[in-house]
């Protein structure tokens, strides 16, 4: 910066610097999708307590957790499994959601490539 | 599961699991806030250049990088300044950004809690 700097007070054009993201053009696609599901602060806790769950839970579980209703809830639950942050599986009457394990790493994992940490 | 399975099939109430998310209130809406600045995928790229380049570049040197205009790059780097990922300083006539490197352990972080790991 201090030699671009210098440039620029010489009326220079602006410095060159050599950049380049390292992501693919798949790869950010992917995870701008994770995110978008993720950009509700419901289906990041709703999310969060199927992760600190692991087994499944019953989506009438989900719902005593939050002051919104079970359609709501099962909205925003559609939005996780369509991001497959979620898997569902129908048991009688009921319907049971857990977290994908993959997503453990991938997601974490995700978040340290974008900030090539 | 097993169990709550054999409840179901004998006609019995759902079975209550101990559930709960982990996340506060606060947590989860600035973390929603976040990955909405990196619902698309031009911001991850960027930020992702940024990232890879540490010190700051020049918004022609990341335009470069895309089939996109100044004006759309520039649009995007505030989206992605306003949600603390990004910071900015003129030099001259040149916008110069850098990565905030708080971000760097922040953003996985904010991933690992979410999933609990």
């Amino acid at each position: 910066m201090a030699k671009q700097r210098a440039a620029l007070a010489n009326g220079a054009e602006c410095c060159r610097t050599d950049v380049g993201a390292k992501l693919s053009s798949a790869q950010t696609k992917e995870y701008a999708g994770w995110f978008k599901a993720l950009s509700d602060p419901t289906r990041i806790r709703i999310l969060n307590l199927l992760a600190a769950n692991r087994d499944a839970v019953c989506v009438c579980d989900i719902v005593k957790h939050f002051p919104i209703s079970q359609p709501t809830i099962s909205h925003h639950l559609k939005i996780l499994k369509d991001a497959c942050f979620v898997q569902a599986e129908r048991c009688g009457t009921f319907m049971y959601y857990r977290v994908n394990r993959n997503c453990l790493d991938d997601f974490p994992n995700a978040a340290r490539q974008i900030m090539d940490v």
